[in-house]
């Protein structure tokens, strides 16, 4: 047995997410009954982190062990050909047997797509705001996000007990033409972090809260404190990184 | 009664065309479906053209008679505000009695994109050719196409007689990234026309015809000299000029 390493783009819009669920297509689904059909018997896949339905993914790392004798390039092309077309293999590389696809990462890159204008081609790849935007206070609010937080506020509460502490290394906005970009890289996020992080940086932009909130945001640990949840269709998972961080 | 002209883009992915048909939905059908709903009454509306399933347009221009009493622009929003998100009002101006859409049309630009990888995001909106491709070749062969011709060969045949001769002012070759983009201007384009041009040049480009070949393929008058139609997805109708050309 050999592990094999895939770094996979898809399109999340038809999907109900990354992670293989009751009802609904997934992700996860569609690339384990390919690799299920190459090895004539069930494969199981392990991803970098789920992504919900709607969130798309440009750099998803995703791990299986193989038998199949074949150079791990190989994998891309065969399956690409058998891969519905809103998800795509960008490349498959042969990896060491103590790889571990979501134990293993150590910095992801998100992005969030907003927009200042409707364009139907642009409706499920970057949410719509036509409120005026400061920038300057959105540039602030996304330095403050930077550094070790304990991140309970902009995260889903969940019955479990869990650690919430995340570090953000950077982050960063960007325009280009009439969209405007927030990066994000970290340790790791939360379930729906970045949504929240992003809705709230919005909602700074329109005024209803100041850039400093972050800070008393961050202290209150309570959802209630931070701003509402952009919706997923902005959302990219821009690629996943297993080198050290210095 | 006063005349509207509208300017339109659409994502032509999910309509079964422009034109409203007997099953499935179109364009006109949700623009006449929001327009009667705002007039209380069924409102008719002209387009530029028709598009077929799955073409998309940035510039389709539609006229309608009302008698609402609001400013043109008002129209922008009302529609918009109404319309399924992969339909959008670009434009609502005031216009003359005598403007038609259809019939005033002096020019129109199509454009065709082609990508050379696949991407995910890209599947609607552009046609992937993994072939080689000879940029060179496909230049000189849209250079031939421009001219007044009988474009019987690049169009489907009909049953009713018609004059197949059109005018192409300009065509150009563009190069984006990973995309190769077809521009076609002209004074109007027969059914499959645009579709069947980028087939056959793209045909041109892999080396099963010489560009020269264009001139026999346009002498001949027949479907069955030129190559193939190109797929819908990639084609888009830019925009539409109703001033005099010169």
């Amino acid at each position: 047995m050999r592990r094999i390493k895939l770094t996979v783009a898809y399109d999340g819009t038809n999907y109900a997410g990354y992670q293989v669920q009751p009802n609904g297509n997934t992700v996860q689904a569609e690339i384990e009954t390919v690799l299920a059909r190459m090895h004539r018997q069930p494969v199981k896949i392990v991803a970098s982190g789920r992504t919900d339905a709607g969130v798309h993914a440009l750099g998803q790392v995703i791990h299986f062990d193989t038998s199949l004798q074949m150079p791990a390039e190989r994998f891309v092309k065969a399956l690409n050909a058998m891969l519905p077309d809103d998800i795509h293999v960008k490349q498959a590389e042969e990896a060491d047997a103590l790889f571990h696809a979501r134990y293993g990462a150590k910095r992801k890159e998100y992005r969030y797509y907003i927009r200042k204008t409707e364009d139907p081609f642009r409706r499920h790849y970057a949410a719509t705001v036509t409120y005026t935007l400061n920038l300057e206070s959105m540039c602030q609010a996304m330095k403050l996000l930077v550094g070790t937080h304990d991140f309970t506020s902009f995260s889903v509460t969940k019955a479990e007990v869990e650690d919430r502490v995340r570090t953000i290394y950077e982050t960063e906005v960007l325009e280009v033409d009439d969209e405007i970009i927030f990066r994000f890289v970290g340790s790791g996020f939360l379930y729906n972090q970045v949504r929240i992080m992003v809705g709230t940086v919005i909602e700074i932009g329109r005024g209803k809260y100041e850039p400093a909130d972050i800070a008393q945001m961050l202290e209150a640990r309570d959802r209630r404190m931070a701003g509402i949840t952009a919706p997923p269709h902005g959302l990219y998972l821009w690629n996943v990184n297993y080198e050290k961080v210095d």
